[in-house]
């Protein structure tokens, strides 16, 4: 008889964030699919006796390719175990947790899914800069500033330069001076602050706050790496309540 | 010596939904203050001897004004109590969590965060509808339909109109209608398919699909209510890998 899958989102890193259903599913599997951006602390939480199979993807070098990643996940499903498809954040916020979902139904093994919180959430949380606040947000945005190889970043830059917004960008430091250029280009001001967060919610979280016209400086200066998340919007000028020109001051040393 | 406020996020409904951490903090509130959109399965959590405080709003009834909620929120951490303040979804993401974070913070307050599900998350694993998928959303974004009494509705039709993004509504039922033809004026196709979702993750969850172009009507005729939340875009052409036009027929009878 066929095991099952449980798609499981575990959050931003810290293993408080997971869900309570994240954390039942983990330890009531046999065998473990993990990313790499899932911290250990949450590993460490599977069932005794379970066999963990790292998949992990490094920007730039994918370890197990997409569709290797599919034929684990069946083959240990069709081999009779009840497996955890562990991912950070959010399974159906990018991540490809969907075409995970799709090739396993195709092949009729029942997949279960978890939510988890995505690592925007975990930023605004331990920040403290909302995602939506009345009269500097209405709305917030997710979008990945990851490009293909050899491909051009193309994004809508004039729907994205929308003062009224939050726009969370993952998977962008490579190309976050590309980014800040296509939005001043469409009219959002150079002024915009904008919260730079690293690992957000794990005691290497590193913060820099900054502002579109002098980000992709800030950014080379604090050598920030991957994985970073960008918050880019009025939103960032509620940080620790103070004006944003003095954390600049900070973040400038 | 003041106690402190806990700003938890409940998530959708599902109790399996909360993170660790919104448990955690729920258990070690004496004082609970709490939405109305909060289910009594979570609400069931609290510590023994714990004082339950309703504020819950409901559409156009505000049973607590939001200055009142305030003024609670601070009397009761000044009176040294350790207070939970419980929201449905994630309280940084609408909900109005960072108004409250500001106005007690400037009071001297100390104020810790539980980030929550969404209820766009938590639909989309209840339904398998991804938020992002590769070559049908690259982004989503988060907009509310609801609007101020006797204002018109002011969202950027243009902005919003992008086949590449999963957009999801919050609190547009009473809109929806106009929202539709909001997008459709700005060139979103009529057949973009929409996933209405009812008290999604809840025993008492309801789906819909439809499409931009029969959605108001659609809606009426199936009698949706607030809370419902609206996932309009290219990805529910996936749910339950059936045709949308199949899934259609059966929305119609």
């Amino acid at each position: 008889m066929s095991g099952k899958v449980f798609l499981i989102g575990a959050g931003p890193g810290n293993p408080e964030l997971m869900t309570l259903r994240a954390l039942r599913m983990l330890q009531d599997a046999d065998v473990v699919v993990y990313d790499r951006l899932v911290s250990d602390e949450i590993l460490a939480m599977h069932a005794d006796g379970a066999r963990l199979i790292p998949v992990g993807k490094a920007p730039k070098c994918h370890t197990v390719p997409q569709d290797r990643i599919n034929e684990i996940l069946l083959e240990e499903a069709r081999a009779g175990h009840t497996v955890a498809r562990l991912k950070g954040g959010d399974p159906m916020i990018f991540g490809r947790g969907s075409e995970e979902a799709a090739y396993l139904t195709a092949h009729g093994i029942a997949v279960e899914y978890a939510p988890g919180i995505t690592a925007a959430q975990g930023a605004s949380c331990s920040t403290g800069v909302p995602l939506t606040h009345r009269g500097l947000a209405t709305s917030v945005q997710y979008v990945t500033g990851h490009r293909q190889a050899d491909k051009v970043l193309d994004l809508d830059w004039k729907r994205l330069a929308d003062p009224d917004t939050t726009l969370v960008v993952y998977m962008g430091v490579a190309n976050i001076g590309q980014i800040a250029i296509g939005l001043m280009t469409e009219n959002l001001p150079g002024s915009t602050p904008v919260l730079a967060v690293g690992k957000a919610t794990t005691p290497d979280e590193r913060r820099l706050v900054s502002r579109l016209d002098h980000l992709a400086a800030d950014v080379r200066e604090a050598d920030l790496k991957a994985p970073t998340l960008f918050i880019i919007g009025k939103v960032v000028s509620l940080y620790a309540e103070r004006p944003v020109d003095q954390i600049l001051e900070q973040a400038h040393g």
